[in-house]
């Protein structure tokens, strides 16, 4: 059977075909390709199947229009239904579905991606598909002033993760009507019932108490969903939706329906088989729902990445923090780009965030002390163009790890910057801070890493980040130190600055943020005494300059000191030692100072000195080196 | 004055001095540091004199009894109030708290940590507290079934985490009367008001729409602050209590009170002075409140650290997946030694974990989707003596990094297990896929990493982890893979084996995990065109066995090749180049395999084929290393 229905809203008749059919494709795909969680999508798929053909707003042929509403599956494992879905549209062929899902090289991943061009972000990590939503509705709402709705499907699992409150939260904060969750109540998580089962009053109490519009429904009833759906669709109040859909993990099958055991399981084919009789058969509806209202293009498109902006400018030798460079050049990428926005944890006088608070306030997010929300918003506005600075202490990024991690995974830009890093912030303990912060970011896929030194090398390094792709990190300083390089001199990603060289180096003292001053300060100990020391300013941690660290090796006979405020592991020490092995076969001898104990309060100079990365404890790393060859 | 309280119940007058004094003591610690936060602990100071004085129940000078109160500072950036207690009981000298705080070398640091005896977690990265009590309160009610009570003062900035709403659906799904949290509703976060402000209603509708008893109180009227102390301590319901009490930040000290500004901010000097005067003077009450009831030792002591486990045994050559061994070990653990108890996010049929819960359903905790909820009740479980064991996806644990981060500043032992590691997983996708946990936890302070490749070793090593202090990790590996080791090899931390070896090795492949088996894979196409290639399995990632790779790296001309499932940054490659490096100039010629690129779905095979990690590639690198010597 092969119906074709293009009115903008098809019959319940046909919508109940339509569900059947997501039902049986997601059937079919699961067992074609031997995994997949079937049971999680015949739940939903009745919800699908109303809002796809009489709510969704969507132009399939032009998934980049910027009216079109979004669809987010935030219980990404229901990605059978979902490719159903793409198939019952036309925009992905039933050979693709049954041959390509979840195959080696293929599009249809077990887990949506944004390989997908109508997926707006990578799931599978529960819990972060609302809070994704969360971003894409404040651009809609704040920035693009666009009409679209954004549809987040969610598992009852998921809203166990603390996330999605932190989402709510922020949705009744901004008063983001264009959000509506719809939450598929099925009762059975992966190894059992969830917590709260089947009790509908208790999930709406919580949500109705955290500021969202609750409609309750039976999830299988078409006639309720098409209610629920519609007073949700008018997003004319100043509250976020949530729809609470008590529905049957399974339904459509009675051989699994509301039974546990079947999660993640495809049927094996001869009860694919019983399940496609009992359902029906395999049907071939074609539908298209509604189409967006069309409207102007939006200030999300065109703007120069930073190119234009007027960085701030620093008097070589004056003390200025990292951080406050920041809040500065952040206000002047500001001024030259309307599509950069910022975000913060509630620490925006810590950060300098607030600068640019002030100067373009329709522009930056508080998002109080919620990290994963924080970088979720900043997801959700790259996703929709926008070029979103996050910034936190950087000790509480780990929070949001795996945010970030998934972030790659969507291949969005996000823009983190995080101040008050290692044991210089001194007297607020090591709770505060950031330790492990270079490794985490390091080895997060497609990342960049900067730790720049002083301010004029990080307003011009936060311009950079304006035009890198992926994520990029930078770590700032709490502290004041002397501005080392003039005004509009180049730091590009990639590279290096060396601050002493001679034609008799002896050793080369390798650096990073605040210590590249502490080994500016090893290298005059050294001068006294006649040693004359290379010092290398590593402000790119990722991607590292693979050729000035070869060079150094060579001039100072493989003997680096390296110096980092921060845990000894996965942090600049192997980023440089990475970089030389990988290059060939360095004759090195190395004195990799690190935070090696836990720190406790102090000033930052008593605890840099504990920790052995002061001038004195690199001066004597150095000259052991020498001694010792 | 010195005035000494020994009653066990002291009078509100009393109390009002007391409330006072702590309120100076705030403001002559931060004022004597020159950093801290006074009027973050001004708007508690009444809060916590009414607890400390009358409802608590604590023997100060046995903080190790088992019958004691617990008593979190969830806001620990209150410190300064925190330590004035510990003055006021007598157990810390003024000349300490004056001279002490946030100082060098000191243990009165900028955030509370277990240096201090009467300290159970370190706090300080906001929303931790709670969620660490939660683990602490069911220690108290399931397993030691002491009548402690767990107090924890909670700001309201931190009410914004998502993991506060985590902690308090876990609270309220164990029924945990024993569990009381004091939110300390003061208005002000760092950068300005709260989300909510002083709608105490608002924090009261979802507080009790997730279960827990709420009372709303004026927290500076020591009569509203007793009454509802007294019914939060009768523990005979079955729900957690959670005070709201409106306070007012810098609460005693006009020229602050409610002043957005003063976050965070020691008062100067004279500021300082007029302050203590408007607060009647320096005092020196010392007071004592409760004790706590004497009661027979628990099962939490003495227990043997799995020494007495006997293991499964597995037949070589047997496919058997290593989260299966982790499952079998863990519930011989659970037989030798009652102290064991497992924790799991909702995947325990995946972890195995599921084995032990069903062996031991009352030493198990189902912490439901909620990774950073289940690292902080494993940390609870920890204070309170136990030997817990937590498991998720290896992806998963990224979510819960500031939480682990944490732990090691607490000095927690945590045991921490992650299947489904690397693109071995196979048709899930990147979203599943743990790339980046290696590097996660080798960055953790003190931490253990281990990577076993077979069931033998696996289930040795989780018996090695019983006994291991501080974070350990064990990876798991989703597939089965053929049994290597006999059973009783022993396998100590720190050490591997070396599976392929002879006195003409020309390379060396490490592998730890699944890439054992493709080394051992490659190293036979290797001795089919005789070349010999040593083999070592590295099951112990930190600490790495250094002197093995020493000897290989002398014995195969440095050639190396190592191969991981997971990201090229900070893994296994760092591991063994760092020990390498440390330990003095070797001469390496080295191919590091890992994951470079975005991965999809596919079979496990076909994706360590598409990573460079399966045999063949492995042995290809082999190849090139001495093809070009």
């Amino acid at each position: 059977m092969t119906v074709t229905t293009s009115t903008s809203e098809a019959g319940l008749a046909t919508v109940a075909e339509l569900a059947a059919q997501l039902r049986v494709d997601s059937i079919r795909a699961t067992t074609s390709a031997g995994s997949g969680h079937p049971t999680s999508s015949m739940s939903a798929a009745d919800l699908l199947a109303v809002l796809v053909t009489r709510h969704l707003r969507y132009d399939w042929d032009h998934p980049r229009s910027p009216a079109n509403d979004h669809l987010i599956f935030s219980k990404g494992h229901a990605s059978p239904l979902l490719y159903s879905v793409f198939k019952a549209v036309g925009v992905v062929a039933e050979a693709e579905l049954l041959g390509g899902y979840r195959r080696f090289g293929q599009r249809l991943q077990g887990h949506p991606t944004p390989v997908l061009p109508w997926v707006d972000v990578a799931t599978g990590s529960l819990g972060q598909g609302l809070a994704d939503g969360v971003g894409i509705a404040l651009a809609g709402r704040y920035l693009e002033r666009q009409a679209y709705r954004v549809w987040v499907l969610c598992g009852d699992s998921e809203v166990a993760e603390g996330s999605i409150w932190e989402a709510l939260d922020k949705a009744a904060y901004y008063r983001l009507s264009n959000l509506i969750a719809i939450v598929d109540v099925n009762r059975l998580g992966q190894r059992g019932p969830t917590e709260l089962g089947w009790d509908l009053d208790a999930y709406a109490g919580r949500v109705e108490a955290f500021g969202a519009r609750t409609l309750v429904i039976d999830g299988h009833d078409l006639t309720a969903i098409d209610d629920a759906l519609a007073t949700a669709a008018h997003t004319t109040g100043d509250r976020p939706t949530v729809i609470l859909a008590r529905t049957v993990k399974g339904k459509g099958f009675a051989e699994v329906e509301d039974r546990n055991g079947w999660h993640g399981k495809p049927f094996p084919a001869a009860m694919a088989d019983r399940a496609i009789a009992e359902l029906g058969g395999v049907r071939n509806l074609l539908v298209r729902g509604q189409r967006p209202v069309p409207t102007p293009a939006t200030n999300a498109n065109g703007s120069p990445a930073g190119g234009g902006a007027t960085l701030p400018r620093y008097a070589v030798g004056d003390n200025v923090a990292t951080r406050k460079a920041y809040g500065d050049a952040l206000v002047a990428l500001g001024a030259a780009d309307p599509r950069v926005v910022a975000l913060d944890g509630e620490v925006s006088n810590s950060t300098y965030a607030d600068e640019f608070a002030h100067a373009y306030p329709h522009r930056y997010f508080e998002m109080f002390i919620a990290e994963q929300q924080l970088v979720a918003a900043a997801t959700g506005l790259a996703v929709r163009g926008y070029r979103a600075f996050a910034s936190t202490f950087a000790a509480f990024w780990t929070r949001a790890h795996d945010f970030i991690r998934m972030g790659a995974i969507s291949g969005v830009d996000l823009r983190l910057v995080g101040s008050h890093a290692g044991v210089e912030i001194g007297a607020d303990g090591p709770s505060q801070m950031a330790l492990e912060d270079l490794a985490m970011l390091r080895a997060i896929h497609g990342s960049t890493v900067l730790y720049p030194s002083d301010a004029t090398s990080t307003a011009a390094l936060v311009q950079a980040m304006a035009a890198t792709p992926g994520i990029s990190y930078l770590r700032s300083t709490r502290g004041a130190y002397p501005v080392l390089y003039p005004a509009g001199e180049a730091f590009p990603i990639g590279g290096s600055k060396v601050l002493r060289a001679s034609d008799h180096d002896q050793v080369t003292l390798i650096g990073a943020g605040v210590t590249v001053h502490t080994c500016l300060g090893a290298a005059d100990l050294l001068a006294e005494e006649g040693i004359a020391a290379r010092v290398v300013d590593c402000y790119s941690v990722k991607p590292i300059d693979a050729a000035t660290l070869a060079a150094a090796v060579a001039a100072t006979a493989g003997r680096l000191v390296i110096a980092e405020d921060h845990r000894a592991e996965g942090g600049l020490g192997s980023a440089v030692t990475d970089s030389l092995l990988a290059a060939g076969r360095p004759d090195l001898q190395l004195a990799h100072l690190a935070v090696r104990a836990m720190p406790g309060s102090g000033s930052g100079t008593e605890l840099l000195a504990w920790a052995g990365l002061d001038a004195d404890h690199i001066a004597a790393a150095a000259r052991k080196l020498i001694a010792t060859d």
